[in-house]
């Protein structure tokens, strides 16, 4: 074989091309039908896909058809389906059609974008669309690169996983910069922030080993207190409606300070992924600016929603933030992976992850860091943790073309309007309770308690009612454990345990989120 | 709206992806054309691209017609072709038919592997094609999953960067549980290793910032010894081949132990992406061994090599090794992201990374780390950074099925036929030398200095060398630099600057490297 145009496609390639679009279209119908082919939950048991696949590759080429067969035959019995209609579990995973075809033609572009010269438009592109969102949600406009005469600028990261270590990397390399090399770095976010945060400080080294989420500690708040790497995480409980108690991180960032820790990065989520819940953003900036610690909002999930100017309260304070996170890859159809991460300054970053050999030199190079050059002059490389990049703009731009700022916001809409329909039928049935305040389209209700009734009882009535609604197979709920408003500590005791129905599927629409319903009112007593 | 079904793309999705497809197939062929539309490496001059777009998204839905009209109008002329059949810059990014298919689907499915239960296939496929591909390039039977009763694995990372700073974390996690909370951590690879390792330390905490690559350092080699964070970084000079001078790695290690620090991650290169060099990976595990060290091997560009028995020399020693990389996105037919990472002993990097909160918790949950559990009964959210990860084995069992083994066998030996080619052409002309040894299909050659001509001149003829043959546009290389044979060290006054021919694109074929040649010969004076 000469090259990969030798290619064993039995055919051309548009002709395969078009094949799989048909299989994914016929899938995606599948999916809606009143009683799809699977359950929106895998009943797979361990080892059973495995089992169908030989134990090692063929020596020679098998045909696409056949390829496609084992994808109907094997691989679609055995996914969870997240794309379901009925899929109300974990988050939403958007997908949509234009975001797929752009997937596509990421794939077939096939370059590389981990600096300017590698791909010019690659950069040029994540550099436009990237202002296009910011200005579509309505985000401080220090935030764009604009005209690049400030400091701000934007990246596409994997996740906001990814995101989160970004930013605490870089949050730690201003720390040392200004106090010197023994500064010991505190970390602080609430027992409700995303677990990312916590997988972040390990992976920096600011501690070892993940904190007891459920367990007791700081104010009411896990802790992470490690000597040996010389820093800590600190957990702060929730106050009232769920968001981070900010006296209680103000205690903790005061007492580490005086103990010679230094509070260096401070996360405030907006729309946590257990019960959307809302940090004080604008408190957190206060504490965050009298420590000179960074302040990162993670608004993974919720930061969608201020496509609709109706929903910008959500961004009160961020106007004070270092940066800002959020996932058009969970709820504004653009398929995995698409974080965009705004950064105040982006010289903090590149500060902090630019290494570059003499192999990435080249003639085009200007000092990265420079905040006078062009603002599409970028080497993305130092903006990330790998050094590789595709051109996942390309998504993001076919979605806000194809679809129109106002089609994104219908869409929004819509999901929301779904979220309080279905929160006031749960409101008005005397035998469940909302738990938490209905976040955008996210709802956390559970079996009311009866008179007495302990909490095991009640926590084990909801898992109960949980496993029913789950075993029709058509709709899909999963779970948070929430702390109950008696008891504001994270003790496990303490904790109720929740139905989450979190509205913002792709293609779910009124109808699949009455069948969920229809199947947890007939799964009651 | 009331779904992202209901969506703008003029007609059905088969026939949007239909349109896509042709596009791709029309720039492919562009590509191939005796005189292509573009040159290979973007004319573009900053700001250019970004100025063709307007500074808001559009408010209302444009027509899939119209986006990929700026595709061809703007996208195109403002990339850097990496699939162009006479691209031989930096390393081959392959994309492939097959593999562009895979993505599709994968964007279409839109499901989450994080753990198991969120999509057991979407576990259970990249087991599968994760062993197959073990047994294909001949990796020891201790990094497979097998049946599950050793303690191997392996799991798709985004790119070897990712691989090398999960990597480092678990090394620090296995040190600090041994020695405890207060050991200092030594890294060390070969000057010519990635970049990607000093970022990852950087990342890790170990060191606060980039070693300077091209100034003296210890034995030779760049030093990064930051009290701080209480790590090292060590870049050990080559010795002859350009492969790391193992016995300046002994040194340095037996000096750091007696020193207090705790020799903790040595990365042996399989393969640098400067030259091609390889480092004696028996010896690094000689040394590793002796002082309890983890030992990765990065093979991310030779890898692929492996799967020719006749090219598996490239992996003595590695059964000796904690964990061993490659990059299928790099010369193995697969699109980009696809880095396969090998663990001996896969309890460490779960151990390391694992953090689960409640909302993850799930009934099928077994002890993660339990060697015991059903090989395909793993959370790989605990194996990588982030959380979040898409369907990536679908492209890697597309191209192992459709090209099978022994097309993939072809496609590595036509482009190694084509590097011994060009390796052989170089040496005939007497203007010319190989700088370093042919490395499989990547020749590093230079201008032959003149008697007496001093090394700034040579570099210079060789950097004008460079310019003059990319001026045409047709093909493309890059530079490296690389340390003088009389001078072992990496002082940057000793570096020759060489002329990189990487031979490995998906499309090329013997004719776009005489094109090469012919365009090199035209630019010798």
């Amino acid at each position: 074989m000469a090259s990969s145009r030798e290619h064993p496609l039995g055919g051309s390639f548009v002709q395969a091309a078009s094949a799989v679009a048909r299989d994914i279209e016929a899938y995606w119908q599948d999916l809606e039908r009143d009683s799809p082919p699977w359950p929106v939950m895998s009943s797979a048991t361990p080892g059973q896909v495995l089992s169908k696949f030989p134990g090692d590759a063929p020596m020679h080429p098998e045909s696409l058809e056949r390829v496609l067969a084992d994808v109907r035959e094997v691989i679609l019995p055995g996914l969870t389906h997240w794309q379901a209609p009925g899929f109300f579990g974990y988050f939403p995973a958007n997908t949509s059609p234009p975001a797929v075809l752009a997937d596509l033609l990421c794939a077939g572009l096939g370059v590389q974008g981990m600096s300017w010269a590698t791909s010019p438009a690659c950069t040029e592109l994540e550099v436009r669309v990237l202002d296009w969102l910011a200005r579509a949600i309505g985000l401080p406009a220090r935030f764009e690169f604009g005209d690049g005469s400030g400091l701000g600028g934007a990246v596409i990261q994997g996740t906001a996983s990814e995101a989160a270590i970004t930013t605490l990397v870089a949050a730690r390399s201003r720390v040392r910069n200004r106090l010197g090399p023994s500064a010991r770095i505190g970390v602080y976010a609430s027992t409700q922030a995303h677990s990312s945060i916590a997988k972040a400080a390990m992976i920096a080294g600011v501690i070892d080993r993940a904190p007891d989420f459920a367990g007791p500690g700081d104010d009411g708040g896990a802790l992470a207190d490690d000597q040996r790497s010389g820093g800590v995480l600190r957990l702060i409980a929730p106050g009232k409606g769920l968001s981070m108690d900010t006296s209680a991180l103000s205690r903790a960032m005061s007492r580490d300070a005086a103990m010679g820790i230094t509070p260096t990065f401070v996360v405030a989520t907006v729309g946590t992924t257990a019960s959307m819940a809302v940090d004080d953003v604008g408190a957190c900036a206060t504490l965050a600016e009298r420590h000179g610690a960074w302040l990162h909002v993670d608004a993974a999930f919720a930061g969608a929603a201020c496509v609709c100017p109706e929903f910008r309260d959500l961004l009160r304070g961020c106007e004070r933030a270092d940066s800002f996170c959020f996932n058009p890859h969970k709820w504004l159809l653009t398929t995995f992976d698409c974080d965009c991460l705004y950064l105040a300054d982006r010289r903090a970053i590149i500060d902090a992850l630019s290494v570059t050999p003499e192999y990435l030199r080249n003639p085009a190079a200007t000092p990265a860091a420079n905040p006078a050059a062009h603002p599409a002059r970028i080497d993305y490389r130092d903006w990330q943790l790998p050094l590789g990049r595709r051109m996942r703009a390309l998504k993001l731009w076919f979605v806000m073309r194809l679809y129109g700022v106002e089609g994104l916001r219908a869409y929004i809409r819509e999901h929301v309007r779904l979220g309080e329909m279905f929160a006031a039928i749960v409101a008005a049935d005397d035998r469940l309770e909302l738990v938490a305040p209905r976040g955008l389209s996210l709802v956390c209700f559970a079996p009311r308690p009866k008179p007495g009734e302990i909490l095991a009882s009640v926590n084990e009535r909801a898992r109960a009612l949980l496993l029913a609604t789950n075993a029709d197979g058509r709709v899909y709920l999963t779970h948070a454990t929430l702390p109950t408003e008696a008891d504001g500590s994270a003790r496990a005791a303490a904790q109720r345990f929740v139905l989450r129905m979190a509205i913002g599927g792709s293609f779910t629409q009124e109808r699949h989120v009455r069948l969920a319903w229809s199947l947890i009112r007939g799964a009651l007593p």
